[in-house]
């Protein structure tokens, strides 16, 4: 059915939704293809549908090529199966739930790891029936603190979620392939650059997990790459963790009074000054800063810690808090409050240090106090360290780690920073923002023990199941695509998922051009092309040329003055290139570009995957995407 | 991509779900279409999404036929619009309702008249943006006091629900008809026998409605048909009200003792033996029966009432409760219980009477009691009664209507009984059982007031909107179209909706076999026509012919021992045809056996709609349909 502009159910606006920070969120709310209904909860109008539909249509093609079946769970679901995987507690605050008229609690599904499990025990019982790949198109419902950017973090979203059974890890690592290759597809299809980055399974569980990442400075996650190939978000790089160093031959520890050392720099400096080292001089790297912070776990209850780590890094908070380090679930970490200190008066603020008893003084954490003590991997046993002695303007010096003091365990809290060097050697770290568009997880055996799945194996031994999960943001994706391709002055979507394949403008009052316009969009969709005809007869050639431009479909075709001569003009707004054309032969040449550009987006994929296994480098090594980061990173660099 | 039993994800099942009893929920359970997630809310498998994909790509076709377009709600919505129109009382507990980590009530939309009619305001202003219709098919959700019989009454279910905007009531009514039209062209295409039925608005409010009815045993709607033609449920029927009769000359009141009258008949027998009427034999007619019941309205108060009814008839709580003349809302009604009696002293278990003051003497409810007193419709003035007295063992005779007593209303809230004339004198009314699939609604501007849906007339005056809104629901369409084709061993789907066009066997072990089977496979397939294999090759022909029976693909074509003869069997189950037909010919016959089934579902539309306006005649006229309808009122008369 032909869109018209006389009936199409859109209002064009010029004006900013209030808050918009994004593009995406300005321009699919101002061309008139989403409304909000509530914070982080968007409707739908039809141009936004048409292109949601094309992209779902991609996300479709590509899971059934990896040979996923698509099913549908509900989004009301009971909250058992969630209390015996844990993720009831888990998720803490952003699960939406509420209870039936008979009591009973339900959530309304974040994600469906738990079901999804339950249904393979139900309707399966032998390794012959594995391997299994099952998906769904759904939505999801994430009660996000600060739902942001429109479709970028919403609290109501659609996703596509799928998940593999296999019976050993194997299996699990050849569906885990397979559907990272789907996943490199779908992207490719879909235009969106796209780096597989190594992540932290966070709430989730399992062993292995990559978030897929679009760079854009809009996007919420740092993560770091080397030329060398490795990606991965801020809170999966490992820190290179030195080898131990002999401390024989340290000297024994010895508390010194530090008076007016309120900084690293005047510690060190007063360090050099008062107490120098006897091979080199002391460094903010040669300090232990110990910082208090309050971690929130998913249950509400509050826990204070302390973090040591070397004087010249910062603690990033939310990667700390990321790792999965500081207990199960999903957990909120920040900076101490004056009234957690209080609680805890042998916390002398600047002169926190490890627990250590020496020369009959107890100093530290150790003993008298009941918070963890975390460390930085790289305070390694043997290295040496200038640290506060627990007393107001007092530092220990000369502590040695392993041999003075220990801690309750080790936590990656340090700001990750341009230049460190990639745990896997492959060089120096740079940073860059993106929107993680998708993530897959090697799973393994957590919901499959804790829901009981088993199935018989070859000698009829009952053998838990062992899983991976494969999300992808569809409704996110959508917003990606729109920062990807716009303009200035609105949309301009690839080719292949605008919301009609041609928009054909009526410009001029004539009856001539009008039945032109007409006759033209009933050529082309014989042919099977989709048209957006602008059929509006008080709105003048300006408007319908702004409307065009803030739609965004790369083609548009004027139909106006130059009828008379039997020519009609052809843009394409994402060449720039605009040509007149015999009224006589454009309807041809419409149609075999648009074709054209269907077969290369489909083209993209199989391009991407030419590699093989080096997919994912080929397209880090791609000219354009490599630019897009080195510019992110550059902007993001701290 | 083909459908293979070696790897669907499917397991056939030979047990019955626990408490299924209906056939469309055991079957879609046994054969692996659906699944249970909690009461009343189900997942869908693969070949469930298949069947219900081509539902709801007809109801789209339809859609955008009526020139409806397409747009898509949030299932999660804020309360507040559903606050302003008075529904988030109405609906009561069947609500689901929770709310935010920011404490903001949201609901599941159990229908989005609200948030459709803001959506409008907040795009529109101008008469000339009207007519508008708009649609979506999404998740609806009802917190239903007994979900039942699988998908015909769930709490999560889809819902294609349209909205019309209109200026005025004749483009409401235009609106009206065409949505109308797109039901009947939709459930003919579906295959499904369907009668438009006048009903009552309910909760939703407006002015004109008809519920689409499925007529069925199964169903737990009763409505009623008269050989003219009228058609509606027993809550929209409406009694024939008689002229007021002169009662100048019927004789005054009297109080009568009435020993030994527990019972209408005995009350009846002892008037006619010591009180005759004048001018013929009391009846059981003549009687005014007053029946004592509980309402509970949508905030949960609790209200007794007294419904008075001539006592040859019984009282349908049902048909009261939804008339909506006993309040707003979707109101419970109830026989009162012996704690509402007792709480009601003046109200004397059956010598109720109506309140009269006769003879200085106080008989009845009126003063005495604060409870409604209801009259049937047929009671009207200058009919002549025997009734309670409101003393043990007295009853009043001779007490006239309008004379004696008034009420404080009319209720429709007699039983309608088989006989009953239709009230638009089109004959005596036959009942009959079945399920509401669709409903549509003039709501008129119930909504556009509460939530103030103006725009400017062609004078530039503020105009409120008409609005109509259109219900379909499509998983309980499949349920009903599983319950109207299945045989004693299975499922039986009309040809266009099964899951696939042609159920393949390989049935026998040879490799000849299975290489004859998946090269017509391929062959249907390069057509366009869409195969379930059967190659499972550890599975015996017996097997696979009970699960291609219960799976329900009418057309099956058995790879087998008659390949030998270069044979293959070509089984249609809907017409109990078995055929062998040479290999060479099977896929060419078969291509065209598709190609046609579908054709003739698509021409079932334009005959249901062929003789215009009196389509719903056309299709009550159905001899078939006509036949079902009296096997169910004379299974269903009481």
């Amino acid at each position: 059915m032909t869109l018209r502009m006389s009936s199409l159910f859109v209002r064009t606006q010029k004006e900013d939704p209030v808050g918009a920070e994004v593009a995406s969120h300005r321009l699919l709310h101002r061309a008139g293809y989403i409304r909000r209904s509530a914070p982080g909860i968007y409707t739908w109008l039809p141009l936004g549908l048409q292109v949601l539909g094309k992209i779902e249509a991609i996300v479709r093609e590509e899971m059934a090529r990896a040979g996923s079946q698509e099913v549908h769970f509900p989004g009301l679901l009971p909250a058992d199966p969630y209390r015996k995987s844990g993720r009831w507690e888990a998720f803490g605050p952003d699960l939406f739930h509420l209870k039936d008229r008979k009591d009973n609690d339900y959530i309304l599904a974040p994600t469906h790891e738990e079901v999804f499990t339950l249904l393979v025990k139900d309707l399966y019982s032998s390794y012959k029936d594995l391997p299994l790949s099952i998906y769904q198109v759904q939505n999801k419902y994430r009660d996000e603190a600060r739902p942001r950017a429109g479709l970028l973090r919403g609290r109501e979203f659609i996703m596509k979620d799928a998940y593999s059974f296999d019976i050993d890890d194997a299996g699990l690592d050849a569906s885990y392939e397979r559907m990272r290759v789907a996943y490199q597809r779908t992207f490719a299809r879909l235009g969106l650059p796209c780096l597989p980055v190594k992540a932290t399974p966070g709430a989730m569980g399992g062993s292995g997990t990559e978030e897929f990442i679009y760079p854009s400075e809009v996007g919420e996650d740092t993560f770091v790459r080397s030329s060398g190939g490795y990606a991965a978000n801020v809170e999966a790089v490992t820190s290179i963790v030195p080898e131990p160093i002999d401390y024989s031959l340290s000297p024994a520890a010895h508390v010194e009074d530090t008076p007016d050392t309120p900084t690293i720099e005047t510690l060190v400096a007063a360090a050099n000054a008062d107490h120098p080292r006897e091979d080199r001089a002391w460094t903010a790297a040669d300090t232990l800063k110990n910082v208090v912070c309050a971690v929130t776990h998913p249950d509400g209850t509050r826990e204070i810690i302390v973090i040591g780590l070397p004087g010249d890094r910062e603690v990033d908070l939310d990667r700390a808090a990321g790792t999965g380090m500081l207990g199960n679930g999903e957990v909120e970490l920040e900076a101490a409050t004056s009234e957690d200190l209080a609680a805890h008066p042998e916390l002398i603020r600047g002169y926190i240090g490890p627990g250590v008893d020496l020369d009959d003084q107890v100093l530290g954490l150790e003993g008298t106090s009941k918070v963890r003590f975390l460390l930085d991997p790289r305070v390694v046993d043997g290295t040496r360290w200038i640290t506060g002695a627990n007393e107001p303007g007092r530092h220990v010096f000369d502590l040695v780690a392993g041999r003075d003091f220990a801690a309750d365990g080790t936590i990656e809290a340090a700001e990750v920073v341009l230049g460190d060097p990639a745990p896997d050697g492959s060089g120096p770290l740079e940073l860059a923002r993106g929107v993680e568009i998708g993530q897959i997880f090697k799973l393994g055996r957590k919901y499959a023990d804790s829901l009981d799945l088993k199935v018989l194996d070859a000698n009829g031994k009952a053998t838990t199941v062992t899983m991976g999960s494969y999300g992808l943001g569809v409704t996110r994706v959508m917003a990606c695509i729109a920062e990807e391709y716009h303009s200035e002055s609105g949309l301009l979507w690839p080719q292949h998922l605008a919301p009609a394949d041609v928009h054909i403008i009526a410009a001029g009052k004539g009856d001539d051009i009008a039945e032109a316009a007409e006759k033209m969009t009933a050529e082309l969709e014989a042919e099977g092309i989709t048209v957006l005809l602008d059929d509006r007869n008080k709105v003048s050639p300006g408007f319908k040329f702004a409307d065009a431009e803030l739609i965004g479909i790369p083609t548009v075709i004027v139909v106006g003055r130059g009828l008379a001569e039997g020519k009609v003009e052809v843009r394409n707004r994402l060449s720039d290139e605009k040509s007149d054309q015999p009224v006589a032969e454009v309807v041809a040449s419409t149609v075999a570009t648009i074709r054209a550009a269907y077969a290369t987006a489909d083209a993209a994929a199989d391009a991407a995957i030419a590699e093989g296994a080096a997919a994912d480098a080929a397209i880090a090594d791609d000219a354009e995407l490599t630019e897009s980061i080195r510019a992110d990173s550059s902007a993001s660099a701290r």
